[in-house]
């Protein structure tokens, strides 16, 4: 027996006016996710707690079983994983954007016009030294990962990004009195000046002033978190585990947790493929899909039911697989398209498989499922609910 | 008021083929349980945490308020107060099986072939003395709790019993690096060791030689846990208490919560009689029911049925004690007859009396109760809301 816990990133949203009330789940035609809430047990989640925003990264590491209250100080760690750096637990890592700033360090872009590569100038930027500290840098296009590894280092430092335009950087600041936080901000300080010295002058952005285009001539930092000791899924579970996605961050947090990471097909036909192979070798695959979600960024219920559409073709191809092994699929958070942001409302989540004390509930979504014989759980129960029907869980005493 | 707790150890169960994808709970006919639903609140419980395979033990330690994470370290010490031994805070107590081993101690049977008087052995190894430790013994047939006490011992000791036939009897060993861990597994290598001796050369085995049946020549261990302080009963509730039961585990765990424990009749009628006559002395009673856990762990959802029916004629007697005072109704865990063990499925619950919040469920069963006022609690919150319903909490606040 094997699981499939398919994740729709932002699926869950809230009344829609223009839908009559019904949200976009509500309002879209999904045969294939009805006729597995029908045969299978369904419920409410709060992914991290009622009412709790939750991220993609924390509702993630919760449904993998990682208590994001413990392991998550920051998305740095998680995107510099998602991007290739090997990591060590100690690792104090940061989100980055190579940006656009002006003469006297305000912020013109903070996207440096979406550069599409900046592998030279990465490059450049690994010629800086720094006392004390071993740094390792990825990108992918405007967006970068930084880590510094060493003794004394700490992740309370605050964000040189100024999350605006036509605002100077800000400065890399310690957010607690400790030796390590202040040293930490020094050198991201000292790191931010050397990388704008070498950016202004690099070759790859005298061809972009050439060609009016914004240089890519400041790296802005945010994010900041410790890289956070987390048990192997394998080791945790004796369950072998991959998982399929395309941001980032879902794939940074299935490696540091020793999951096999698997880049998704564009078509979700053709992803469900990878999924059912995937499968074939591993016990557990996690599969996360992000469009419901940037629908919902996007403030657009529309885009999100096309989204939900596509998604319930996918999960016919999983039909036969539900016969003889589980199914889980839920949103990791609500992202309506009111608000065009997470939210702390609930999520559906139905569970389909051979041993599944069934419920009345013959649809997906955010109302149906709160009628259901999960009731409401958290994202946090998921693991031990899918080992226990998987019958890999230990007994509690006698 | 009063309040009477009734235990249908491993009740609840998963949809059964056989019966059309019902549950034993649906499938039988129980019109004393539905009428207790009805006039009473129900929902769903997870015994110890969601998904989590309950035993019997840390089950009923969570009803009871005792949170098994905080008290349970292993069976032995439930085992060994249920067979009658006065225990204090920090014994370290193992059960035991007296089995038959041949000279090379390779086991032959793990019950010495169901011996059923074994009070003479106990007796000769009794006559055991070991340094810096005080030795208590008792047994039931082919059962036996074996308890150190004395300073400088652990309960981090891994079991003796192969817990298999033709494989040679495991050592003793120490599970950290602890000297209490070191000697522990010294006191227990070298007391089977000369129980061995002693068993070997005694006249109980010399006559079942003789007559051709196993001897009882090994003491096995197993379940070794420590003693914990669990505040009493009466202490913790303001409430007098007592347990109608079967099993010694159960017997165990209420004479450690020092209530008053009962010896159960074996017709279930006659027992709801000592149930009714217990509470005209106690405030609460537990009772425990076992044979539907049996029915589950024989793979018999016919037997089930049978048992729950029996159950509900026993549960008609309380229907005139309900109109002034509570009756709760649940399952201690679910034991699937597909499985034939514990599981961590949810389990049923009602609670009837003067004052609940009634709800529209009108059946006992896995899913109706799913509906339930009581929405998801835990074991642990049954005896909060007792308290209440009873009027003996106090207010957290003003």
């Amino acid at each position: 027996m094997k699981a499939l816990v398919v994740v729709c990133d932002g699926l869950a949203d809230r009344p829609v006016k223009a839908f009559g009330g019904k949200t976009p789940l509500e309002a879209a035609d999904t045969p294939n996710l009805d006729a597995l809430a029908a045969m299978g047990i369904t419920g409410i989640v709060d992914p991290v707690a009622p009412g709790i925003r939750a991220g993609s990264d924390t509702s993630h590491l919760a449904i993998l079983g990682y208590d994001p209250c413990e392991v998550y100080t920051g998305r740095g760690p998680f995107e510099a994983a998602g991007m290739g750096i090997e990591l060590r637990e100690g690792d104090v890592a940061f989100r980055c954007n190579f940006a656009t700033v002006d003469e006297n360090l305000v912020v013109k872009d903070r996207r440096a016009g979406r550069i599409e590569d900046t592998s030279a100038l990465v490059d450049a930027l690994r010629n800086i030294r720094l006392p004390g500290v071993e740094i390792k840098l990825a990108s992918l296009a405007y967006r970068c990962a930084l880590v510094f590894r060493g003794e004394g280092l700490s992740y309370r430092v605050s964000d040189t990004d100024p999350h605006a335009t036509e605002v100077k950087v800000h400065p890399a600041q310690p957010l607690d009195d400790s030796a390590e936080a202040r040293r930490t901000a020094q050198l991201l300080e000292e790191f931010s000046r050397r990388a704008h010295e070498i950016l202004e002058m690099h070759e790859v952005n005298a061809r972009r002033r050439a060609e009016n285009l914004p240089p890519a001539n400041y790296l802005l930092a945010r994010g900041a978190g410790v890289v956070p000791k987390l048990e192997s899924f394998s080791q945790r579970y004796r369950l072998s585990g991959a998982c399929i996605a395309t941001t980032a961050i879902i794939k940074g947090i299935a490696r540091l947790a020793g999951m096999k990471v698997i880049e998704a097909e564009k078509d979700y036909i053709a992803r469900a493929k990878q999924a059912l192979l995937a499968l074939e070798e591993v016990d557990f695959l996690l599969m996360n899909i992000k469009e419901a979600d940037e629908a919902g960024h996007d403030h657009s219920p529309e885009k999100k039911v096309r989204v939900i559409e596509a998604i319930d073709a996918m999960v016919g191809e999983f039909l036969d697989f539900v016969q003889e092994n589980y199914i889980v699929v839920m949103s990791d958070h609500t992202t309506p398209c009111s608000v065009g942001d997470h939210t702390g409302d609930t999520v559906p989540i139905l569970i389909a498989g051979p041993e599944v004390r069934t419920d009345e509930v013959a649809a997906f979504s955010e109302r149906a499922c709160a009628k259901g014989g999960l009731n409401r759980i958290r994202g946090m129960d998921l693991m031990p609910i899918l080992l226990d029907l998987l019958n890999k869980s230990e007994k509690f005493g006698a």
